[in-house]
């Protein structure tokens, strides 16, 4: 199979590091979020952070989706030029981003749309006062990396105070990609939504991680999503139980460079800079990707992302250089300047791959 | 002096997540390189591989350098672009590439310059043989990541049979790496010229990491060096040994978006897109970036990079967020809005930031 994939890769022109896109995968996974959303009678705002691409994009518009929540002011700008009307920056506000956030408000406001920003303090909320924007307030409901703590009532009141008309309130429940299985999921997801319900009554309520929002069957007590990397999912989603592999839907492709077989190592360019040195621990070690496969149905047509060869992960990354692990059974099927696929530990930071993409539709 | 160092970078304009390089420290360490080369009688071949910048490269260029190398044929075209004539690849070729390789020798060939590239097997010295291109034997003299082992001379000689006129033997001695100190580190350096030195008399040695081109008093036994994280340095290098502190060039610039003091943490814009996810071990914990401040000499002029604030590290980093450590006295100055410095672990993966440099000169 590494064989075959290297040659179906060469048969589309690819020769270096790159990212390939599954369309099918991706849009089922579009589909099944936005319907799950309609369903429920919530918000679907998917995190355009994970994937950044106009193409991509559309799929979503497809879909129906018209909102979108990006991660700093220059994405927000970026997917403002290709026609995006209403934007949450599910970013803190940076006071001295005040005045580009004014700017770029005014473009979305003279095109029928809007823009959102998000606070956790008084400083921030002031800041954002002055400009026409929705202002969410962060609340952290056990994450504890931002927000405002969930039982610290008073600060909530101090910061709701500075805000006019507060848009709602905003969580990201990041605590969720320490869980493994759909039960810790769900716990983490009730415990969130309960952290929120009481806290203030009429105010609208959005979340927005992956594991829960993939896992909970419908969203009950919130009005908006945000997820975003389930778009492509990834061996750490996979690990907590938020995908199955099937709805893996990006991988990076490398070119074989070394083979050492005497050490059962394979070299690849393929490093830090294109799959971030993000990781994972697993059976006792930490791991940074795994090599993978196309999938060839009967009849040749409709070729799309494939496995995982579980016995072959990414053992260390240095900024080009991937060097992946494989006996024999591996290594005796490859030489240098093929082609493989390497799934990624996290699909969010591939962006050193971003300007070689190839999507298999 | 955090208060003093977020008004200056505000002075200069600054908003965002960027990449501060101080010129004065990154040319006395490109200088000091250069004259402990020419004392040595070796060639300087400076990798560029770290800085990526047209502007730092002219530094180079005015210590009498005009051989570099460089980590992709991507970033050898870009360095052709801007006037560099003389330019290895100091990067297992990919077959793949070739023709774009021979177009790159191409040109360079009509302006007078010259391409290398590098090879550690007998398929892809096939690959380069037809290129007119000078071809470097990669040899692993301990590093165990790419490279002709230095003790399988079987293989060596079947590489070099498969080569008209082989342009010498070259290794990176990535073990450095481990190395604590400088007695670590130079007797890793004996010992990677001893297992090169024997190997072929008559050809060419190049070496290339930064710990041992930065720690041996001279260079003997060897024709040509390719540091290049030393024009930046970083806290990796200081952990091991190869720098001061007072020689740390880069830092990424940051915007506190988030004050936590109630347990002990700062949230900057500056996530694993800036920084990298990069880690080092100390003291039992794994950092990724330690707070700095600027230097402010006596009489105003000439402000730089300065010092480390040891107790705040950066003890997460998320795509965007990153997460400091620091007690009252580290938050107590701070302000959401003010601009911090942050110091990478390692510098030669600050990508993410090369669209915003800002030199203090």
């Amino acid at each position: 199979m590494l064989k075959a994939t290297s040659a179906h890769l060469k048969s589309l022109g690819l020769t270096g590091p790159g990212l390939i896109i599954d369309e099918a995968r991706a849009r089922t996974n579009i589909r099944d979020m936005a319907d799950k959303a309609r369903r429920s009678g919530v918000v679907f705002r998917p995190h355009f952070k994970t994937h950044q691409s106009p193409a991509v994009a559309r799929w979503f518009a497809a879909e129906g989706v018209d909102r979108i929540t990006v991660s700093s002011v220059r994405m927000a700008e970026q997917f403002a030029e290709t026609g995006w009307r209403d934007i949450t920056i599910a970013f803190l506000l940076n006071p001295l981003e005040a005045p580009r956030v004014a700017n770029l408000a005014a473009y979305l406001g003279r095109k029928g749309g809007r823009l959102g920003v998000t606070v956790d303090s008084v400083a921030a909320a002031k800041a954002a006062a002055g400009l026409d924007v929705d202002i969410w307030v962060k609340v952290d409901t056990g994450y504890g990396r931002t927000g405002v703590p969930w039982d610290a009532t008073s600060r909530l009141d101090e910061v709701l105070a500075a805000i006019d008309r507060p848009a709602g309130l905003l969580t990201h429940a990041g605590q969720s990609y320490q869980a493994r299985g759909h039960d810790e999921i769900l716990e983490i997801h009730t415990r969130t939504v309960a952290r929120l319900a009481g806290l203030r009554p009429g105010l609208k309520i959005s979340i927005g991680d992956t594991p829960c929002c993939s896992t909970v069957p419908e969203f009950a007590g919130v009005d908006e999503i945000r997820p975003g990397n389930f778009v492509f999912y990834d061996l750490m989603q996979l690990q907590i139980g938020s995908c199955t592999e099937n709805r893996m839907a990006a991988a990076a492709v490398c070119p074989v460079v070394g083979l050492y077989p005497e050490r059962n190592r394979i070299v690849v360019h393929g490093g830090a800079v294109h799959l971030s040195k993000e990781s994972l621990e697993t059976g006792g070690r930490r791991i940074f990707g795994r090599l993978g496969t196309l999938h060839f149905p009967a009849g040749g047509r409709n070729i799309g992302l494939g496995g995982i060869l579980d016995e072959a992960p990414v053992v260390s990354l240095s900024q080009e250089h991937g060097v992946i692990e494989g006996d024999g059974a591996i290594t005796g099927q490859l030489a240098i300047g093929d082609l493989v696929l390497v799934w990624p530990v996290h699909s969010c930071l591939l962006g050193g791959l971003q300007d070689n993409v190839t999507i298999l539709a």
